[in-house]
């Protein structure tokens, strides 16, 4: 910090960095929450952008704002709504309970870049004060909701959503070219009755089907802004319709069907639809750990495990062993589950701790949110270029395997009698034979009965 | 176990007492898995006679099932679906993974009641086979996820959502009740701007109607049933539309619209449905969290607290200390939420666990989503009538506090200006003065200027 | 209730069921808190006999007690301590948040059933007074954070940590029997390394000595006893030493090592020793997850899975396919541990949520962390009996596998050189040939020189 | 990436730029792990160093390699264990489950760096290998377990246990200036028998010193170390003693006791060592929580609220409330440990998911166990520094409320009896009396029979 500059608040006055736009009360908060080094996430920041911005707009519309001064706030919010002033965004997580400090880094930052578009003095305070034009008609008491919510379902629309559609796709292309592949079902593990390969494949399109579908199914509240609560959820201090208003010009700014809350005391003290939509994410993430589970299960070998897939190999195995793939990108998704179970709890402790008008667990909830909406939707997109879409099935093993399984002898049931079937598959069992052997040994029935009636392909579905 | 007979299974012979209808493999599971003593759910067991009695229906209609058999498994199951035979399913939760044994326990007590009443020998299976009959096109891996979703679709819609819906009315009634009440809004816990008592409970109504919806939301895939999927999805060993028309008949039987799911293979492999639906009573429980503490506090005192709101008194208080009353029916309900949330978390591992074709923790997702369900409705009931009905607003110590408090000095702004208004407000604290009597003694405006200013009933809401 | 007497407290009279012995407040607490069905453990009930009999001993030391009373208490306590007037302990968990009904139903109790003892009439409170006589120098907020803690220590001592033992015998036994079985290794869940059957179980052995380890760290905390507290901790009506003589009674009675605790304010208000135990508890079902998840992969098949071990078959497997062995007691045990992660959750949620001088989720506590002994120590002796201890190697599919596997080619580096090694692999893995096949078809050793230098047994330590 | 070198490995040749250390692995990671944006934890980089130098000094001595190359591997890995290469270890958390490439980018850091040293061509692999030196008798398996544990101890002793022994004697420090301050207590939120403010805090200060043992009873297993399991444990490629060695080596280097894990099978497979740490950084976490949310009721007002403390105004409360302090450190504590509550559950869920002979989520359990260290320790210092060391206690409010409670009658049972103490304080309840006032009017005693009688300097203790 080689220059300098003083900036103010009610505390008085305080060195910031010649080259930051932050002023007092972000400097401040610095000092005061020496606590991890996690920053406020970048979404965060550019949806305090679309929103200031859209404060603005409607300030002006109100008669509140004086449009040269609007102008200048709206120039200074896009250009943090466009991530380019991100670096002046240095406070933590573990901070004030409301967001208080990162509403108040927002105000700082843009009346000190909008002074500056207009030719004034960084930390004046003139023409553009912080609070009186940046922040006019909002608290961080609804302004943080809002973020939240902004970049949650920017995130999730922009972000996940579209990985997971992909990866759902890739796996209907995976379960359409193995539709013909039959191979052995397992049950507790155990040897079961057959199924394609592409009808496995399948449970998994249907889990992220529904995945995509619960993830949407919270947006229509996720939507819902608590900006126009002001303070404690009155909207003390705003003009009538200015609530409805800005999620207007949020819908406009970011694309996305934004409304106000019907209820402003429940968005400011509760965020329940942050916690569903980390209920969501949650079964997702439970969803792609099965999935990820059973692929690197079929994928185990090369020689002494199920070995019923072929993974890509996508680095260096080990230097010992060579042929030995690792199914990593399996390993980094369901690290990325576990990590978003665990940041559903910590959203589950949060959500349930506010008190009276506010929660104070803002900065913590949305974190958690937006890293799991990240690390989901990063880890499907590498999940299937990396993986799913290189999957190749090892016919010869998955047809040896059906083969050599006992529990074709479900066939015979009608043919010979389900004690004579179990005297067949025990003697199989027993002497290490296959099933056709054993039929044979027992005279049960001849080679080419077996053939005829001992099929896969007729144990696919019903009748 | 004075009296006994002899049932068997593929392992043997084995001694029941007489007076039970359970069989061998149920016998044989009581010894195997001594582990707690918590027994399958009632829901459970009566969704079994629902089940086991649509089969039949579907059986017979599909000529596969000797309409005489069927009618004997129609009377039997029909008993077990009215609770009439519960005593018959001893079985614990922590047995075998898919259900087997439970559903296995159905089909013997199905068969021996049957059995009986055509005048058969308990025991014999015949001319009612647990198996052939009572199982006849099902396996152990569809019904039980089967019953799941009946069960949990019954449990909500009949016995939470309704609880849910009476609790919420009764919150909106006090919101409606107290709705020209005044008090301090508190964030941060600290004083802030006023709103109505009325106001701040409407916050309940919200999260509750939100949560209302949440739960609403997870029915349409829960509402699912696997049954037709048998041992691994294919739905070997079943006809055609089976599955289709068993989910009509117990959408008959239970009043409730069930469908067959799209995909088979999903429904036993994976129970997202109901890591799902207990994410949203994860949800309900952090906002019954937050409305129950927000009540015990505000119900805190009757000297020392905060002393805003008088609870109905159920109980006596301390033997020694006269006019205590405890919240009681709040602490009931939140440990009820701790404990939803201890077993959303039981659900979401044991979710996420499932193998290839196969999901073998259905036992314990089933009991902790149905002790969930049951929990919370019977906690919301219980509050509503215990506790929200009798709320009681102590309307003298609420205008005592609003009137004490410091922070209507913010309708001052205006009329002295914020740099006196602050001089006021610091004033009074430090001094204990009210704003009052700080105002005049700094003569910053007179009393009747104060009465005319300072109303807190103009700081409700937007301009 | 066919018959009924009157009981009362200071709400007035309550009818009561003749042949009870639990009075008003219980009474009235069933009516106040339907709320599920799950009652107060019978380890509790217990601990409240054991408890109010060591009251009733040291307030007749002290002086206090007239010894008649004292005589008829004692003699009522030991039946409850016996477990043999549990049936008259009907309260359910979720009541009120310090336990107080259920302390009240322990006072109710043993005072009617000293009455009776003493000729008196039930219900009369004569001579054997509920508050005044069997509750002497306790409040509810110190004996209930007792018995929590007395149950937790008796059925860890006595119920747990034995099976854990045994079971970690019964590991260390295999382990020892399996010292000789050399087989691949598996990371990643690919071919690895060798290393014996015995290693690999020996690890089960480690994680389950560190698993004892970590339950018994955590009984000098909850073996302090909250009881001399009374109402906030600071001891208001009892005598001084009152609390070092009951837990000293206590130790007597129980043959367990229970200390009074430093500070009971603490001892009230907090209940960390219960989240420390239950987290020992989370850290023992992680290890048992594992344990138990590797040994039913390693059990999978019998032809289509990885074989190495056969599991005891207890009951009939699938009605259809014989053979079919499910390894149904690791599905119980990961069912319990999936349970006792959850009641981690609920007690970890619980404990974060008291409030000044009392933590008022004392049951849900009690009841998750007794929940996750009991069940810990059920399963592990369930799988003890039914799965570890029948536990076969299925040596010849061990062999095969270590025999077609690639890596055993780490062991032609220092002969060959790692190149020609790594093309000795390559063209294995790519030809399905075995290694000796590979390296003869390249002419890189003779048939001679591979047995003499591929040795798995030289390959499971350092040298 | 102006100006780049050729790296190798395996899979052949990518470019790596001219300014970075690392290599073709740490390079190819960065390419298939695009997930998130959270790197490999400092303290694990200064490990990975720590760990390096231990291994070359050992190998050195063990005559396995050559000096002249160990004293370049030691001079690089001290850099890397001083932090001044951090900057060259990019990768992120969600990658291979072993942590393999971040083992491979401490080898490629240190060979590149120790080639420099040596005069040679960086990507050369001469004269200093990767593999062959820095990694010599090394498997990721084992090294990347080991730095974990070296990671985690450092930073508990060294971090997070100062800093909880500092607020623990903070806390002490007003538990004994707050001695004599006698202050009305409080159970289920309602006024009950008095304690001084001292007492209150003594209980703040045994949870402390509890979770300091705590914490401090789970080093021990964390400080013993995996490395020399090479591979899957068995020690494969190492000599021996090299295990026992390395462990002293690192002792000597941290000033901390490790120890060699007495079984590698258990420390490679699985971590629950890592999952018992956290259990106790949980139940730390539910110690803070309750204690931060104590202080911010007890602190809550100015007039609205308990008030019975105040608590240091750090920065600028709401620019429209004069006199608004928020209690935001205690929101920044209650925050982190929700985050740490959910980091275990992360842990939790990881931990049980090991297979075979490895864990593959080491690098999330690690990631999550160091951030919970690090925000406990950071959260703590910042709590007692700007909050605890500055609580002030309004002795008035307290003397106010502790006169105006009615549970002081208690004192007056033995005076007047119960019934007649009733009668007093449901009189004083029901017409707003003092206590006294209601004695008086009632004519129970006389002015000075009450102050003579009722004094809560002896209610704080027993007999």
């Amino acid at each position: 910090m080689s220059s300098t500059r003083i900036e103010s608040d009610a505390f008085g006055e305080i060195e910031v960095a010649s080259d930051k736009y932050w002023g007092a009360q972000s400097q401040r908060s610095l000092g005061n929450f020496e606590i991890g080094d996690i920053k406020m996430p970048p979404s965060i920041v550019k949806s305090f952008g679309i929103l200031k911005k859209a404060a603005a707009i409607v300030n002006e519309d109100l008669g509140a704002l004086d449009p040269k001064i609007g102008a200048a706030i709206k120039e200074a919010a896009t250009e943090v709504a466009d991530g380019k002033l991100t670096d002046h965004f240095p406070l933590v997580i573990y901070q004030t309970g409301s967001g208080t400090q990162s509403n108040m880094n927002a105000n700082e930052v843009i009346s000190n870049r909008a002074i500056e578009i207009l030719g004034g003095v960084k930390g004046s305070k003139k023409p553009v004060h912080p609070n009186d034009h940046v922040n006019m008609s909002q608290s961080s008491n609804d302004t943080f909701p809002t973020v939240m919510h902004i970049a949650a379902v920017t995130e999730i629309s922009n972000g996940l959503l579209p990985n997971l559609r992909d990866l759902r796709d890739a796996f209907e292309k995976k379960s359409q070219e193995f539709s013909k592949i039959i191979k052995i079902g397992r049950t507790h593990l155990q040897d079961a009755t057959p199924l394609t390969l592409g009808q496995e494949f399948s449970g998994y399109v249907q889990q992220l089907t529904f995945g995509i579908e619960r993830v949407e199914s919270t947006l229509p509240r996720l939507s819902l802004l608590a900006q126009g609560g002001t303070a404690v959820g009155t909207g003390l201090n705003t003009r009538k319709n200015f609530d409805v208003k800005v999620a207007e010009e949020v819908s406009k700014l970011t694309g996305l069907p934004f409304k106000t809350a019907p209820n402003k005391f429940e968005a400011l003290a509760a965020h329940d639809a942050i916690v569903e939509a980390s209920g969501a994410l949650n079964t997702l993430a439970v969803s792609l750990f099965k999935i990820a589970n059973d692929i690197r299960y079929l994928g185990s070998g090369p020689r002494c495990g199920y070995g019923e897939l072929s993974l890509p190999e996508n680095e260096p195995g080990s230097s010992i062993m060579p042929g030995k793939v690792n199914p990593t990108q399996n390993e980094a998704l369901t690290m990325v589950c576990a990590q978003v179970m665990g940041n559903h709890t910590t959203i589950t402790f949060s959500g349930a701790s506010g008190q009276f008008e506010l929660n104070v667990f803002k900065p913590v909830m949305a974190y958690n949110l937006l890293s799991s909406v990240r690390l989901l939707g990063d880890a499907c997109r590498s999940f299937r270029i990396h993986c799913v879409e290189g999957i190749i099935a090892n016919e010869d093993k998955i047809e040896k395997l059906l083969n050599e399984s006992l529990m074709l002898v479900t066939a015979l049931n009608p043919k010979i009698g389900y004690d004579n079937a179990s005297k067949v598959a025990k003697n199989a069992h027993k002497k290490g034979l296959t099933l056709k052997e054993s039929c044979l040994e027992l005279n049960m029935l001849t080679e080419e009965e077996f053939h005829q009636w001992v099929r896969p392909e007729n144990m696919l579905g019903p009748k």
